[in-house]
């Protein structure tokens, strides 16, 4: 990919809000050659964004991505509505509070080219919510990437009621080129699908640790060891489809369909919750991790994106 | 590893039952240079076993094994007490039915050397309640397998009540020699942990399906794409404490806790069940998986292959 260049006619990306999600967009951006404006008035920004840009870099170098004079396409405009005046491609990462969203999309909707898109992160209100607040709902939609963007290939797109199928199009062209795996949602639900997915398994992986049955340690080691590697490759339905022999999904139902029923209706009396015991049981275990945050982080990254490279995920095929 | 080698002082296996299951330990213990008796008095389970052991054979060599003359190690003795008498190791996959395992373990008891090592690959009845049948219930561990077992790296060590520590720690040394990622379960809890998992996060897989939030195809797209490329490399609880900034998990649970456990309460709530509608509609989208259950799972074994070479996770490092 040549610098500067467009991706499914983009050029130039206006990234709003430069926290954590704000700023891996914006190093997966540049790497992709295209101009990123990063607009926030939190002073001291701009330092933050250059130096996750900079963290990031290893990575993107390993996913196959050029990332020489990255930052030459990067600039910051604290004022909004002059920061999304030349902007393409809007990918707004405000607080989660629906009036600050409505705010900003009401100056973004007044101030960018009619032709820009509008996409935000949010991974918890309805783009339905956020677009109230604009003359002309039908150009956004929620492109929610799982964390951090610039690794993690998952792009959740979710159209609001009103959004209209040219922008769900434009929003899944764009990200499929930018080499994300967007997947476009049917259905406006809380959480999306993925956070969803995560919460359900994380009920019953607190509650194992809480009853005693494995640490969190241990349970991690028997999820990388098991389902981890089978579902980085098949997910569950695919999973159970191969695990119910000739028959696939409607032999494994018959078979272990009333079982998995049972075992639902043990699950769902559970009492799972963040007490103040279970709080204290979880950040003592915490401690186990061993390494900083940002040291175990980055160890992690590393293993991602082997897993990447061996399954041909990466920009360098 | 030379030929008719021993691994934690194990060279002779009783393979009990020579289903899926247990001839996917076969085709394992072979290509670690065990000696392999399968006892199964199913006509035809020779055949049946060999076939597997062939077509297992390619993902053995793919993992680094050595698969030159596998079967010379091979034998069949479908009478039980014959079958055992040699035995160091008996790895017992016999129907799951307690009636049954209690008949069979009995007859293993009866016959096995003093000092074989019991373990039975039970997914769903504890070890305490088959080894009622046994004089000396200490000799007995559960080692659960994670479907194929000659390729996914766990198994589920889980004592009964009346396991010996010294029981427990031979078949950790055990599977953990063997190349597995043994992880002993610290309390006997219906399905062990890898199973409660699967079907925690599968309760909310059909819900989204049922509710047509998503496709099954697109559900496993997202999962792929996002938490199984992490989870082969980081579990949930790893994910999080690094998912929670600087912070980690304490962090996480004080920031986001309160909008997970909104989350729970409302899943829990949720109505999933395999019903008449449910199996037709699971049934229906099983068909746009294409291929069959048998070229789909050597391509995802092919892939997942791939992901353990990527992590160093098989026998050529």
């Amino acid at each position: 990919m040549s610098q500067n260049d467009s991706i499914a006619g983009i050029r130039n990306v206006t990234v709003v809000g430069g926290g954590v999600i704000g700023a891996s967009w914006t190093a997966l951006f540049l790497a992709r050659g295209l101009s990123v404006t990063v607009s926030d008035p939190q002073p001291g920004v701009d330092e933050a964004v250059r130096t996750y840009v900079a963290q990031a870099t290893p990575a993107l170098k390993a996913l196959g991505l050029d990332t020489s004079s990255l930052t030459a396409r990067l600039s910051f405009e604290p004022d909004l509505a002059a920061a999304v005046r030349d902007a393409d491609l809007v990918q707004e990462n405000g607080p989660e509070r629906l009036e600050l969203k409505h705010e900003i999309w009401q100056t973004i909707e007044g101030s960018a080219p009619a032709g820009a898109l509008f996409a935000t992160s949010t991974s918890g209100i309805p783009a339905t919510e956020i677009a109230t607040a604009l003359r002309d709902p039908a150009r956004l939609v929620v492109g929610h990437p799982f964390n951090p963007p610039h690794l993690v290939p998952l792009v959740e797109v979710v159209p609001g009621a009103r959004t209209s199928q040219e922008t769900v199009e434009r929003a899944r062209a764009f990200y499929r080129d930018l080499g994300k795996r967007p997947q476009v949602v049917r259905k406006e639900v809380p959480g999306f699908v993925a956070n969803r997915l995560q919460a359900a398994i994380f009920r019953e992986c607190v509650h194992l640790v809480t009853e005693g049955v494995v640490t969190m340690a241990e349970l991690d080691d028997i999820v990388t060891s098991s389902i981890g590697q089978r579902w980085a490759v098949a997910g569950p339905f695919r999973s159970f489809h191969l695990g119910g022999g000739e028959g696939g999904l409607p032999h494994f139902m018959s078979h272990l369909g009333v079982g998995m029923e049972r075992r639902w209706a043990d699950m769902v009396k559970e009492k799972v919750a963040f007490d103040e015991a279970t709080r204290q049981l979880l950040t003592e275990q915490a401690e186990e991790f061993g390494g900083t945050v940002d040291e175990l982080a980055a160890e992690r990254d590393r293993r991602q994106i082997a897993v990447m490279r061996a399954l041909g995920e990466t920009f360098d095929a």
